[in-house]
């Protein structure tokens, strides 16, 4: 008889890189999938992409969760009607608009909560520090702190540890792991701002775009416009 | 001319804590006042707690925010019907089933997305360390921690710091200050299962019981019973 495997909560945005870093977990671990909705525009086809995924993956456990919160605060254009969701600016240094003010502070706080009913071992999130939108909580470093917040703030007998598996990834990288671990991209969903036809102008479908043309695959959702954004790609990361 | 003074996110619980914590904070600060309902059993009295003490200190803001995903997730007598609320046991040293898992991260969460928005410079918790409730999410080291994640996961422009003013009080302590200080202790709520007239006998209201009897003080709350709790005093931490 083997062990039985371990409980791992992935947080699943329905996207790219939290849809790759879910086919690693899965390999190795007992699912508990956990979206989050914050008011963001994209709500709706979001959840339709989590579910979607829990379905393909046969997660054991899945939890969604609101944060409505996330939205009274404000000061982001992915949940203020007021901010328009800017066009994609990828060679950029500041923080972008669509920064939520510490969000996945409140994403892994629920995913260890959760966790720790469940003695899970492992919290997986897709983050994406370099090539990737510049928002400051997807950095290593944030991870590693925060996981000393988690050995001080929960019970002696949990173990929980983050995994950012594809945090040191180029997006290119990310799709090709994806196509040979057969992640299915076609029910994912990355755009900032359309439901049914991604805009491909957005920051997030210009990067899903950019990840796909360098990886030389086609991305298997569609898309109202298609706009060239590979460049030269130097030694992957 | 005074230079404005800063903004500071104060998490208040309507309890007897974070109601000294709060009165301390209106010294030097511009007062958000931010409340969780996370439907604990007492969540009715509370928020009327909450309100009574921004109104009293005048806040020029306050939020109240709904984390729904803890009861879902469950785990603690607070949020779980299924789970007595036990006796005072102030001896112990386990964590007690009150223990409602990893939540004062959701808590600082709430307050740093808040207070980033506000461009603050403080959020202010009530947490006391030794002489209280045996939570792990409540010790100085936790909230060092803590700090670290905020400074690397927000924005470079904001300077955030948690302030723990009362961690290493005895509770007897905090009734002396709170008089001192004037802080209304009428307006506040600490029971953890009663809503009109306090138990007397959880470990909430036995911890605050003990304090004011310590402090030679009378607690202005109505209780069903007001058992004896005072021990020999050492000196104050």
């Amino acid at each position: 008889m083997s062990t039985p495997r371990a409980w791992a909560v992935v947080l699943a945005s329905g996207g790219m890189d939290s849809t790759v870093t879910l086919a690693l977990a899965a390999q190795e671990y007992r699912l508990a999938m956990l979206h989050i909705a914050y008011g963001q525009r994209t709500e709706a086809r979001e959840l339709k992409a989590f579910h979607a995924l829990a379905d393909f993956y046969q997660a054991e456990r899945r939890l969604v969760a609101r944060l409505d919160h996330l939205k009274q605060i404000g000061g982001s254009s992915l949940t203020d009607p007021a901010l328009a969701v800017e066009r994609a600016h990828l060679e950029r240094k500041d923080i972008p608009s669509s920064y939520v003010p510490f969000r996945n502070a409140h994403l892994l706080s629920i995913a260890v909560s959760w966790g720790e009913t469940l003695a899970a071992r492992k919290i997986f999130i897709g983050a994406v520090a370099e090539d990737s939108s510049g928002y400051p909580d997807c950095r290593p470093e944030y991870y590693e702190a925060f996981n000393r917040v988690i050995a001080l703030g929960t019970k002696p007998e949990t173990c929980i540890e983050i995994a950012t598996p594809v945090i040191h990834w180029r997006k290119s990288e990310i799709v090709r792991q994806g196509l040979a671990l057969k992640a299915p991209f076609e029910l994912t969903w990355s755009c900032y701002q359309a439901e049914d036809v991604a805009c491909g102008v957005c920051d997030s479908c210009a990067l899903r775009l950019r990840a796909f043309q360098e990886a030389g695959a086609e991305d298997p959702i569609p898309y109202a416009t298609r706009p060239v954004y590979a460049r030269a790609e130097g030694p992957s990361r």
